[in-house]
């Protein structure tokens, strides 16, 4: 018998994956989560029918995420990330020796829980010392926090079930505030074939928010389309202006100091979305 | 009825697309060809079952394949693309007012026929005045040209039935031979996910013909992990060295200024791939 995991990414498109066999599945509280065992792409956790991250390529998504924004600011020492339970946005900015504390807000626990059984090599770095994570809303985090942050990464789902309140403009503004005054925020804000509309909203609305506010891509192939947006917004620090002894060595698979500037040479057609 | 095409990029990953009907379908005397109308693509050019253009996404491809290497040299005159039957690459060439001959050699005329026929907005420019289309064996065209062009664009499928001999490396010292002294040539080299020992050996190969070898990247959501590398090999001219003035308005939806250079800037794991 051939089991094959097919995904459709819009409803006429999709991806198809062999699978050795299904993990784990379960409705949590909060949404459909599905482990399951890829030939092509190994473990793979999959939230609402979407793939949110595979052992193969998760370390894309992952160090795009956390090394551009940590770069961005000089010395990040606290930092937050909202959602992200699958823990490897955490592992990533462990990298970074500035940083003495990283608080991860995941709303989910079985997501925690499973990644940590399935997901080792991703969800590993959540039993650091340094981090601190909270089975909680983040949307209420991000309410009741002021002035705490240097960076916050928003790693959620697409904006439905219980992410929806993360793509909204008042989520934004509960950033900027729970920033310090020089902080930087990234989230990621889907891929730019079959999601325009949604970037140019997100873009237009964390445009309002940040004085700077920049949008950058990644290549991740269980993902829409192959290609990534993020976007970030801060108060003072620019993603295009770290200067060159910002940057020390850091082990990575995806992320490179050339392609931190590259990544925000976007092709025509994303560029002209923002306008 | 739903019906669904579906392609095995690897043996155990692929995508699938709903379709609204087939176009056409022949096996014509050297591949299997298919012409369906999909939903999210447009019109879709199959291959011995794999995507090689659709209206919707077909741009980044042509545009990437031609731009680069043509703003490269200083001064293209005469062109040859080697396979590109459907078009696209001719479409973009035309576009550089410098290009005073473009030479087409596809091996399958059915390839233009039926390209003409269902993808008009492709393959209208191989109409074109200063258009050469040659259907022939561009093995047998390169081994018998000599210091004849300045740009060559290798434009095939993967390395599988007709296009085998393209990816050798006497292919690329024949190319050597047929461009002048100060030619630029680009081949499309494949993904860096699946494809890994390929991109490896052409790098490998290229590099010891050309004293100028490069390797770039674009983003195709229906070819396989959706990203796709492009090697130029040159015997003068530096990619990453054309001056500003070099560069004029084209109307594009992919390729930038800013573009041409940041595509070379590698994912770590795709440079490491190289060494």
């Amino acid at each position: 018998m051939e089991l094959w995991y097919t995904e459709k990414q819009t409803e006429r498109f999709g991806i198809t994956a062999k699978i050795k066999r299904t993990l784990h599945t379960e409705k949590t509280e909060f949404q459909q989560l599905d482990m399951i065992e890829t030939e092509e792409f190994g473990n793979m956790l999959v939230l609402d029918g979407m793939v949110m991250t595979t052992e193969k390529d998760e370390f894309v998504y992952h160090e795009m995420v956390a090394h551009v924004p940590l770069f961005t600011h000089p010395n990040p020492k606290h930092v937050l990330v909202v959602g992200g339970g699958d823990g490897g946005v955490i592992r990533e900015v462990l990298k970074h020796p500035s940083v003495e504390k990283a608080t991860l807000v995941e709303i989910d626990g079985k997501v925690v829980e499973y990644s940590k059984k399935y997901l080792p090599t991703i969800a590993g770095a959540l039993d650091d010392e340094r981090v601190d994570v909270q089975i909680a809303d983040g949307f209420m985090h991000i309410a009741k926090s002021e002035n705490e942050y240097d960076v916050i990464m928003v790693d959620s789902t697409e904006p439905v079930g219980p992410a929806v309140k993360l793509f909204e403009k008042g989520f934004y503004e509960g950033i900027s505030k729970a920033l310090k005054e020089d902080g930087v925020f990234v989230a990621q804000t889907d891929n730019p074939w079959f999601q325009q509309d949604l970037i140019r909203n997100v873009y237009s609305d964390i445009k309002e928010i940040f004085p700077i506010t920049r949008v950058y891509t990644a290549n991740i192939p269980t993902y829409p389309s192959g290609l990534w947006t993020f976007t970030i917004g801060s108060k003072t620090k620019d993603p295009l202006e770290v200067s060159e002894d910002r940057f020390h060595d850091i082990e990575t698979k995806y992320y490179t100091k050339d392609l931190h500037k590259a990544a925000f040479a976007l092709p025509k057609f994303v560029a002209d979305l923002l306008k």
